[in-house]
Order: structure tokens, then C-alpha cells, then sequence
């Protein structure tokens, strides 16, 4: 988040991640492993847009997916895009407004997106986002058809130039606001899984497997 | 989200706000007042950002903020920017790959964002926004400094060219696949809000107030 200056927390900012160690990317994965909604920027007629898309990391690269027809797509292919993926952990509520924050994990990644052409790794990639996301799905799906192939477009980013950043901390007030008498501390947030809602439609009492039960985001 | 082609879901589209009826605004602020989260895109140096932030509503605009020394606020002032506030609410299980989705609420703003110079202004828009998350709160604060108003810049941007994109609504499975042996349906997602936590420093045994008792997003 932007916030006021002078925030008392702890960041971690990585300019360009060739520079850095090992540290660095591990928690820059962890951020986009916890959170699959990713907000695309990208230049549509010399101005930025910004679509949400779900994402997915396989190693040094992010992915993302969408129709062949999509204008984000065809726009991010070949083009420089900022892929930004944000988790907000709490609301930081302090003894003044000005340090009022919130706890977050964030990740940017810049860099010049390209489509996945090679058809073998493009159905690649397809699995393992269903993969990822609900283990053991994939192979009990009615498989895609060539037409569905042909429909969908996956985007690749390098995870090259790439910058966290990470709050998690309570109120960082001055010491001189410590006496105040106003509640003070943090509301921690997380996405919460509700129960699974049956399809009304189709074949009905299909247990509900371990990969929707155990389903989480963060 | 983006997703496959014909996908069978409710969606709301307004390209040109002024063009469009009171159902279609009242739509787009339900979602900007439903998630403070907002993912502000602009430009540096002709590539795209996208910045994590907190975003609030008054009326006809939408108001950001951070630190003065800011590269996002100032980079946006004066500039075409895209304010994209998205929840998602839900993964779509469906028979094929090809057809699983997300349920979400999304609304993207285009414009060009400026300072909030007026001095009075500003200061009524900090105040609506601590207020509008947690009424009452305001008045138990501590002031604000002149250092910390000067240190804080506002941005506004009016809802005019603004879009809303929904999806609720169970998986659109092609009639074919229907009696496929596999789960289908969603899995309903929201953000929890979890029992707060008071500052280890400072003042101790401050009840919680209702503000922060009843707070919740979305």
C-alpha cells in the first residue's frame, strides 16, 4: 500500500532480482504462490489499464490465461506489463490517523510478456494451473477440445525485475501517542473458504473431493 | 477476470459512464464501496505500474493517498490513470478445464487523476476516510500535525469512463457434460475479518469499540 512517510515495518524491496539473494525470491514466491488474483497493467493506446486475471508461477516465470480474444492479451503479448499481486493481511489502527496503515504482502513484477506458442507446453501450463490450484483435478475433467485449445491464449513473465513489499507489524505510533485513550492494534483479514455450493445443474450427490475441501487462498 | 470465450455469466459493461443509466452506477459503487483494496495503474517512463492502495468513495470520485514524496501520486497527477477494485468471490468448478472460472465483482475507472490542493478539502477527505471504514474514530485521534498534512497528498479521480464486470453464478458447463463423474459447482470465497489485536504497546485494556468489532469488507 502507499501510505504516510516514514512507516515503521518491515520491507523488503528488490529492484532488480538478478542482483539479489536468495532470500529475496523465496519470499517474492511465497507471495505469488499465496495469491492467485493478479492485477495486469498494461498500454492501450498510450494508456494504462490494469485487469484483474488469476496467475500462477512455475519456476522463474508467471503465467496467465485468458480468451484469444481478449484485447489484455493481445495487448501484453511482446509489450512491457507490470503484473502486481497483493494480499491484505490486516487493517493497522493507530492513536493517529496519519498512522493508520495496513498489513500486506505485495508483489510487482515488470518485464515484457510473451504468448506460449509451443502447443505441448501450452497444455502444459493449462494443467499445471489446474493442478496447482486443485490437485488431482485434471485428469477427471472432460478433456479439452481442439477448438477450447485454440481459444485460450496463455501469457508468460519472466520473474526477473521484480520488487516485494511487506508489512507486518502492529501500529507504528510515536511514543508520545502511546497514552491516548483509543483502541489501538491490528483487524487481521484473510480470504475465507465457505462450503462449496453443488452445481444445481448435472449430475447431482458427487462427494466433494479433497481438492475443493482443502482449497485455500493466503 | 479473464476467461474462455462465451462465458454464461450476468456481466455489466459501461464504457462511457455519462452515456448510461442510474442501474449501472449504482452497480459500480457497490463494488467500490464494497473493497477499499484498489490497484491504481500509471505510467513512468512510458511502461506500466500498478500500485496496491486503498481507494474511498465520495459521491461522483473515487480519492487515493500516500506519502507527498510518493512516485505513484505524483506520477498520477495529471495523468490518465486506470483504478481497477476487484473481489473475488468465488472459484467455478465446472466438468472441463475449458469452463472453470471465478465469481467476482470488478470495476475499472479511466480518467485523469489530479491533487486535491484545496486545503479545506483535503482535510475533510482524510477525515471521510478513516470515517467512512470507522465511524466515530476520527474525533478520538490524535490531531494532525501541519508536518503530517503536508506530508500526505490526496488524490481524486471522477467516476465518468468507468466499467463493472460481474460474475455470479454457478459453472456454465456445455449441456453435453453434464452427467460427467466429477465435482462441479464454487467454492464461495470472502474476507474474513478475524478477532482483533491490540498493540503489545502502549495504553493496555482499551475496549474495542464498534468500529472495529464491526468491521468487514465486501
Amino acid at each position: 500500500m502507499t501510505e504516510t512517510p516514514a512507516p515503521k515495518t518491515q520491507r523488503v524491496r528488490v529492484k532488480r532480482m538478478h542482483q539479489r539473494g536468495a532470500y529475496d525470491r523465496a519470499t517474492i514466491d511465497a507471495i505469488l504462490d499465496a495469491q492467485p488474483l493478479a492485477h495486469v497493467g498494461y498500454l492501450l493506446d498510450g494508456a494504462p489499464l490494469v485487469t484483474p486475471t488469476l496467475q500462477w508461477r512455475e519456476g522463474d516465470h508467471v503465467y496467465w490465461h485468458g480468451s484469444s480474444a481478449s484485447r489484455m492479451l493481445e495487448r501484453c503479448d511482446g509489450a512491457e506489463v507490470c503484473v502486481t499481486v497483493t494480499l491484505m493481511d490486516g487493517m493497522v489502527m493507530a492513536r493517529s490517523a496519519y498512522n493508520h496503515s495496513v498489513n500486506y504482502r505485495s508483489v510487482m513484477l515488470l518485464g515484457r510478456a510473451r504468448i506460449v506458442d509451443d502447443r505441448a507446453e501450452k497444455e502444459m501450463r493449462l494443467r499445471n494451473f489446474v493442478e496447482a490450484l486443485f490437485p488431482g483435478r485434471w485428469d477427471k475433467l472432460r478433456a479439452m477440445t481442439e477448438q477450447e485449445f485454440k481459444a485460450t491464449t496463455v501469457l508468460a513473465l519472466p520473474i526477473d525485475e521484480a520488487s516485494a513489499k511487506i508489512r507486518a507489524a502492529p501500529p507504528g505510533d510515536d511514543d508520545a501517542d502511546l497514552d491516548i485513550d483509543v483502541w489501538a492494534g491490528v483487524i487481521p483479514l484473510r480470504t475465507q473458504t465457505l462450503d462449496p455450493v453443488p452445481d444445481p445443474r448435472g449430475r447431482q450427490g458427487v462427494p466433494v473431493p479433497d481438492h475443493v475441501r482443502n482449497f485455500r487462498i493466503g
